[in-house]
């Protein structure tokens, strides 16, 4: 009620908001139904989102089956400018920060918020790396995402529903979120927000790859089951949100560490 | 971000709240597609909403047709609840507040709101008028309402949205109003509202028909061209919200108007 959004128009949604709104990356992971790809790209319109990403649909080409562009209906653009990438690793690589909706309460690795808070610290992290788009990352039509999934993710966050009832499909669930995305992208594009430099998703994976090797390679770790650890080194710098610089340290760290121990490298470089 | 409904989890909605929520009817007017009534009912659902009246649906069967119960899925009880009705009048004869949902922007005999503003407006009035219910009117397919239509409302909304592509469909702007339904339920239903008591639709309608008959009466209205003077009358009074006591105080007024001039009538009674 006292929201200084609420009574915005929509005429005045200017450019510093849509400016914000075109940081925000809509990601839909694994979806079956062409129908739902359309529909969500209309729904993303009509809240002035334009970045869709598909990762691993049904059919391949999703973006231009029929049903999909039929329910695009006249946000056949946003269809035209979207990808279709293998992984949601891919997808998110030059992301800053990524939200993981989900419907099933789980296992909580990170903590799970409501799609309003989600939606305001995707913002507010949107604002303060202005180069690097943010993701909202949706699952298929059951709303599901797999565990690996949600691990690459920031945040976790629900759309309040009826507990009863919480049968959001997967479009409708796009169309919410960004009506939350609207209805507060403008009162962040007002404010000011200090700059704040993050790294992207790809160079964290970078790090946690040299990191992996580094613990392999001095004997840490088992080659052939890296997994627990990295899955637990991954969620930890997700939550982390690291910089640039601290990646660089992390690495410059790791390399040195692994150039300290040449007798346990048969195959070092140094001599 | 400061919200405090915004942390609140689904689990959190307690009995006030759905008590809250049950006094929310949706109401859908000339309908084209029962595929949008069965989404509708699927839409309303998810969010603790059970109220759902279609005025004069292009299909008299739309509540049971094949494409509504499909698209409905785990929400046919909604549809079995659910009533049709010829007139908007009859809708919402038993409510006291009814907000008018227009994608259009229209000459502005109403303060034109946005919906998390409406909703709250609504639910303030569903906690003070605590037995009646309160409604939520959507047009058709092109959400286009007539303008009496929109008169019989107390408030004109919209749903904030891209001014170059405001392409919500029916059941999206059911989805996105229900989900700011629940989102301001809990908070209202957790503070205390003074209790004021509210005429009905069909009592102010009443009174209206009786202020025309007067009006006729007395030779003030023409009896074939009424159409001006009642439309800005039922302009007043809808925006008025009047209490029961003012409507008998008006009619009480009216009667001794018109028993005062018997030499006017000739079919009075008195002699």
């Amino acid at each position: 009620m006292n929201d200084p959004v609420a009574s915005l128009p929509s005429s005045a949604v200017s450019n510093p908001t849509a400016a914000l709104q075109r940081r925000v990356r809509v990601v839909m992971v694994e979806t079956s139904h062409p129908g739902n790809v359309g529909s969500a790209a209309r729904a993303m319109k009509t809240m002035g989102l334009g970045d869709l990403v598909l990762v691993a649909p049904k059919l391949p080409d999703a973006l231009t089956h029929p049903n999909a562009v039929a329910l695009a209906s006249g946000a056949a653009d946003v269809l035209a400018r979207a990808r279709v990438v293998t992984s949601l690793q891919e997808a998110l690589a030059d992301t800053s920060f990524a939200v993981a909706f989900t419907a099933r309460r789980r296992e909580l690795s990170h903590p799970i918020v409501a799609l309003r808070e989600a939606v305001g610290l995707a913002l507010r992290q949107a604002m303060e790396v202005r180069d690097l788009p943010v993701a909202l990352v949706f699952g298929n039509e059951a709303m599901c995402l797999s565990n690996e999934d949600v691990d690459r993710c920031q945040l976790s966050a629900t759309i309040p529903s009826n507990p009863e009832y919480a049968s959001l499909n997967v479009s409708q669930s796009v169309q919410v979120a960004a009506y939350e995305v609207m209805m507060q992208a403008g009162a962040f594009a007002v404010r000011d927000h200090p700059q704040r430099p993050a790294a992207t998703a790809a160079e964290v994976e970078h790090f946690l790859r040299h990191l992996e090797a580094a613990a392999v390679d001095c004997g840490f770790l088992a080659p052939n089951s890296p997994k627990k650890f990295m899955t637990r080194m991954q969620r930890l710098f997700a939550r982390a949100r690291l910089e640039p610089e601290e990646v660089a340290i992390f690495r410059g760290l790791l390399a040195a560490l692994q150039s300290s121990r040449p007798h346990d490298r048969p195959n070092s470089t140094l001599e």
